[in-house]
């Protein structure tokens, strides 16, 4: 088979780290498993701002819509507090999800086994959490026009974000929801404010209608947002995959990333609509930030980053075997009680750094 | 000194059960301690959608404006899931929120020494927790225009609300905020999601400003909304103030409080800004919803709603020593391990009534 094409967006902070790992597995994936790819790389976030003034540029934007995948490091650091609205590194990030239509924002939280103790909730609400959540990623206030900050005279300003979602944003990414639902537990939970806001009605009602056409098997329910909150905190377990809109999905999904305790473990995966072909654009990338503190010290925790590109292996190029390796590496690896220093808290055996965490994992394999 | 003016809004579920203990704690208060109250009843919610076809007419409306404090139960249940979106029940605690111009909430989020199992967190990571949130209620994405649901044509709906602060409205709620902090541990969290939202960006800008101007004593920090639903799973004691937008407050509240394990023991109050004479209008409501499922049946914990009478008595009418003892029975009785069905999960040493709960807490008292 052809190569396939990845760009590599390490970004700033612990990016550049945590992307060596991944390089050297898809370099065992080659000589290995004859997964062959063509990667990359270019500059997103501070760095881009840095180096072009921008944080992304048209030319990275190019490269990003042909490739097969691109895989992201983290974005932003404290050195880019001060630059303008329009050009602050999350600027960059916002526009790879936008024009790359990644409307569907997918993120696992998964409790492993030898890491339940890490969590701040009692061990038998977490123990085997395994939940997954769809959240909007192109639409609602992120984008909503009309948007910013005016002057009213008399020292007063205001400030403006719209809320807007339509019927055909709201069924596309619940498809996607409905569609892994039924490979995993079945089971749909839609997330909105209905009883405050005209979006949330619209929302629930179109994922109602869209549940009834075409995916009755799917056990549907609806949850308002405060509401989630709330019981994710009290009995995570209950939910399978839940779908939300953008801002939504932006807090409950680290809400659950924290429920874990380790958030240096947790992947996602950003999917476009599916072209003639079947293939959809895809980003891939930790939920963990840049952890400016800590970058360049070998101290950063790759697993995140390493399931991100087994998602991607699964999710946009259907190598679910290879997907597996890396993902039964990972579990192997924290059974032996390997910890980089984010997770050390948990039954370590043995204190590692970054590339120490990849070579045992690359072993495992 | 004249009788306290109180109109009673006790609502759908449990609210009637819940404020009938509250009654006897203000004929309590009247008798032994000399603070009269006469107290009016109106309805409020789907029990005046029933009777009068609107979730609150204008003449409770009118009785809201002239009294000196509301108290209200809870609002809604399935019966009401059907009526039109502008007459649902919330439609009526809206109302109260913005025609009162009730834009400061505060909602205590306090872990009890005799309740602290009843988290689902670890023990060590919410003993002792004490966190305030105050959200502002009466701007933000719940009442910004324009706001609703458009036909598209060719099956196609959008559904817009709009999220919109001015400097003043930032400018009352965090000086609500600050003052606060100083009566307690003197620091302020500022919660907005200034890297997407120009909204959140006017929001920090405004708060800084504001200490700079005012408040240089309180320690201010400032937070992203999605970090905050993570730093509060992670270590909510981090905390002591946090202030934040109204659609922000409502998941962050509802979070805070699920740390504690015991909804049933939170109150809140809403309170406007002071006349010439210094007096606010205020809305006194538990953080608890009307539970329909067990509404009737004399199980419901009223301590939600006496605490929130308690701080009826503490911000409407100075009376501090009256919320103290309030307070004080509250504990004592949590102490000696009387729980209504609710909290029986921790300590139950005898599961009481509501009736039998209210008084114990008047007995203590
Ligand atoms: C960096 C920021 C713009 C981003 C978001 O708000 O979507 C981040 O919090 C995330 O969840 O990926
Ligand atoms: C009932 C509902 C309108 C309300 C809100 O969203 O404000 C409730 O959730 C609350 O927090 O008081």
């Amino acid at each position: 088979a052809a190569n396939k094409k990845l760009l590599v967006l390490a970004g700033d902070g612990i990016g550049p780290e945590v992307m060596g790992e991944v390089k050297r597995v898809a370099a065992w994936m080659g000589s290995q498993r004859a997964v062959g790819f063509d990667i990359d790389e270019a500059l997103v976030g501070g760095c881009s701002i840095d180096a072009n003034g921008v944080p992304v540029t048209d030319a990275t934007m190019d490269k990003a819509m042909t490739v097969d995948a691109v895989l992201l490091g983290a974005v932003g650091g404290p050195k880019w507090d001060g630059v303008d609205f329009s050009i602050r590194p999350e600027a960059g990030l916002l526009r790879l999800r936008k024009d790359m239509e990644l409307f569907a924002n997918l993120r696992p939280a998964l409790v492993y086994p030898a890491l339940a103790d890490a969590s701040s909730l009692k061990r038998e609400i977490v123990e085997g959490l395994d939940i997954l959540i769809v959240r909007e990623l192109t639409g609602g206030v992120y984008f909503g026009e009309p948007r910013g900050i005016t002057d009213l005279g008399n020292g007063e300003r205001r400030g403006i974000n719209t809320q807007v979602y339509t019927t055909s944003e709201i069924r596309r990414v619940a498809a996607v929801a409905f569609e892994l639902a039924r490979k995993r537990g079945n089971r749909l939970c839609s997330v909105e404010k209905m009883n405050v806001m005209e979006s949330g009605r619209l929302w629930r009602e179109e994922v109602t209608r869209l549940h009834q056409e075409q995916y009755s098997d799917v056990q549907l329910s609806h949850m308002l947002a405060d509401n989630c909150a709330m019981q994710l905190v009290r009995n995570p377990k209950q939910f399978d995959v839940i779908v939300t809109d953008n801002l939504f999905g932006d807090m409950l999904s680290d809400e659950a990333a924290m429920l874990t305790g380790s958030l240096g473990m947790l992947p996602s995966a950003s999917l476009g609509a599916p072209d003639a072909a079947g293939r959809r654009k895809a980003l891939y990338e930790p939920v963990h930030g840049s952890a400016p503190d800590i970058a360049g010290q070998g101290k950063a925790n790759p697993i995140a980053t390493l399931l991100s590109f087994a998602m991607m292996l699964r999710y946009s190029f259907d190598l679910g075997t290879e997907a597996d390796l890396i993902e039964g590496a990972v579990s192997d690896v924290l059974d032996r009680g390997i910890r980089t220093a984010d997770i050390a808290g948990t039954g370590a055996a043995q204190l590692v750094s970054t590339g120490d965490m990849g070579t045992a994992i690359l072993e495992a394999m």
